[in-house]
């Protein structure tokens, strides 16, 4: 089965705003099996809008649209669809005490404009939205199931998933999409690529994509097919010599990040974190902050982005600092032992180097880090040549410190292979 | 003059990637006077992309494409806008040799496939892209124009700016887009909208947009007319309007971040900062040093997460953390004094609060946050309770301080306002 997402909104053909509803729903409808064949973002514009459906009508026999449910003239979604399927617009009164109930709980008059909202469509099916006044609408016409619902996404995601989702499964063939993801870091798109290639093109029923951010790849999986069973055989068989084929370069086997994923370490290991970073600037920290439950495992940062503070905060030697330089393995090692030292934790991250976009020279260019991860085994230390601006460097000397600790768990203390 | 957009590519109908191109299409487009009536986002399919083209030709006479222009088998936008618009496909030489060149330049040999890039539609013209291999192409039709651009956008853009304006800029009207933007922080959407409403619903002709960030408001006005000095008279009158009526609650005039204000407000009175955080976990201090250069204000930051680290770090009397709890004015105080006087800085911030999702209590919920601000004129500090994830809390803390730090120039030593 087949569908199309049309998203309403004037705002939504300016420089400013994007949809983004149709990821969502393009991930819900595909794993119903239900493939998006085209997305059409139109303003709230009456004829436009009436072509929109019509056309996307004529094509395909499922239609999700997502706003222009508001109270507002400029809201024309409801009366055009009305209008082209031939249905005449009633007032519905349990709309109506409905949005009255919710202006009553912010101790509010309801404004007579929003009158419009209880508008319904004759034969419509109203779908409650209790986070906000605009109702969804589901109707049938002619075999043909259309969904309109609010623009939120706050208000759009839980409607679609209550209520327009079992209505659609009611429908629906006995397709379904089975999906599979790896995260991959330490290696670059081409390089990803080479090693995977032979693999997914024997596969003709699996979709394959590869998607390149900085510092990580993802890797996407997915099938469309009757036999579930088969479906995910076939899937575990990609995804067994993908790990074969990658190696200890995947750190997840889901749409998780690396932070998550040291988080977890760090607990299961009741283990502690410090992090002493100079041109990352606090962003290690916050990675590994962002996490709820944080405090069980990060016990405390020192940004020493000035010399003295390398000494003060890391008890990094200043006569090392000017012997060496402040971006060198010997500074980050520094970084790392002295931070943990301070801090008392599991493991200390030393890191240190030269974000750009000013400050390279020939013999440090841009993009030369330093990180060094202290643990009771010892310390580690890489030097890298990172690519991309500041932002995209700083990320990366991130996630290479964060797979450091990674790679500790994985290997346990046996030798590392050498990267 | 209107224009329509088509994004190309079957992966831009996953739940993996969004076309993101368009959004600068519309800004440039919108500049030259040129408004989008529809975006279509379609697959790399024949009948279909031959469908989108031929609709959006039928109702506007600009048509800019992106996507589809690769050398291998998918690739059919060049294939297919040729057979719409009955020309034939001429393999074009000079495409091969640059084609040949760009190869030559990685010491590779190019392969075959890529000859399929330098198939031109009779009576197209060639958009050189010294980025990647395949061309872009304009085509004009009884009146109507068509840019087809590859869809990467370091490669999109350029050739967008160098070689599609001009063409366009030559059959635009005299119709421009004059823009202007504010920004504004510690003001909720609603409170900005009910101040703000007044003016801009007096101007019919002005397109105002107001979008809710997390801790920001950003409002955009949009005027289009043959006549800029009457336009952007109007707009000053808006923008003139809207500065008293939002007062010090505005802090930039343009599409700048606060930190980029405050960089640059630390640079011009050759003042420095350090932080000691403890909710935000060093984001204030990765937002301070995202900006290149910013080692000439940053002289460093502690995260203190553990109260150990408080007493450690920024001379928090244990006593005091014992006393009050970690999340006090007075810990939030001695925090931002403690890093001050530690750091030897212009200002010392100090951060503490519950970021969530749990600590909270009654006396203390999930959102409340303590930030003070130390400098030569004495520390100021707010209590506020903040809405939102753990996310929104932690940046709408940092926004804060940072916002902290432009009223003690903006009011430079006289008495603030109450917030």
């Amino acid at each position: 089965m087949k569908a199309e997402i049309i998203a309403v909104g004037s705002e939504l053909l300016t420089p400013d705003r994007i949809d983004t509803n149709s990821l969502f729903l393009t991930e819900e409808l595909n794993k119903l099996g239900i493939e998006v064949l085209r997305k059409t973002i139109v303003g709230d514009h009456r004829e436009l809008l009436a072509e929109a459906f019509r056309d996307a009508l004529h094509r395909v026999p499922v239609v999700i649209a997502s706003g222009g449910l508001g109270p507002t003239e400029d809201d024309l979604t409801r009366e055009t669809v009305a209008e082209l399927l031939g249905r005449r617009l009633q007032r519905n009164e349990a709309v109506v005490r409905a949005i009255e109930a919710r202006f009553r709980s912010f101790k509010r008059e309801m404004p007579a404009v929003n009158l419009r909202q209880a508008m319904v469509p004759e034969g419509a099916e109203v779908l409650e939205n209790p986070r906000g006044t605009a109702p969804g609408l589901w109707l049938e016409d002619k075999g043909r199931m259309i969904a309109l619902l609010p623009g939120p996404p706050r208000e759009l995601k839980p409607l679609f998933l209550e209520q327009v989702l079992p209505r659609l499964g009611r429908h629906a063939s006995r397709v379904r999409m089975m999906h599979r993801e790896l995260r991959v870091t330490g290696l670059g798109e081409s390089h990803v690529e080479e090693r995977i290639k032979p693999i997914y093109t024997r596969y003709k029923n699996v979709n394959t994509t590869i998607l390149a951010m900085p510092g990580e790849i993802q890797i996407h999986l997915r099938s469309w097919s009757e036999d579930a069973g088969e479906a995910n055989a076939t899937l575990d068989e990609i995804m067994r010599g993908m790990e074969l084929a990658l190696g200890d370069r995947i750190f997840a086997h889901s749409g998780v990040s690396l932070e998550n994923i040291i988080a977890q370490l760090l607990i299961d290991n009741h283990a502690t974190i410090a992090a002493a970073e100079s041109c990352t600037g606090g962003l290690l920290a916050e990675r590994l902050t962002r996490i709820p439950g944080s405090s069980n495992y990060f016990l405390g940062g020192a940004i020493c982005y000035s010399n003295e503070m390398k000494t003060a905060w890391a008890e990094v030697p200043a006569e090392m600092i000017a012997a060496k330089g402040a971006v060198s393995s010997e500074v980050a090692i520094a970084l790392a032992e002295g931070i943990r030292r301070r801090v008392r934790s599991t493991f200390g991250v030393g890191i240190t180097g030269i974000a750009g976009p000013s400050g390279g020279s020939e013999e440090k260019p841009v993009g030369t880090v330093h990180v060094a991860l202290a643990s009771p085994n010892g310390t580690k230390e890489r030097l890298v040549h990172l690519p991309g601006d500041r932002e995209a460097i700083r990320f990366c000397a991130t996630q290479i410190a964060l797979d450091m600790v990674r790679l500790h768990y994985l290997y346990n203390g046996r030798p590392q292979p050498q990267r």
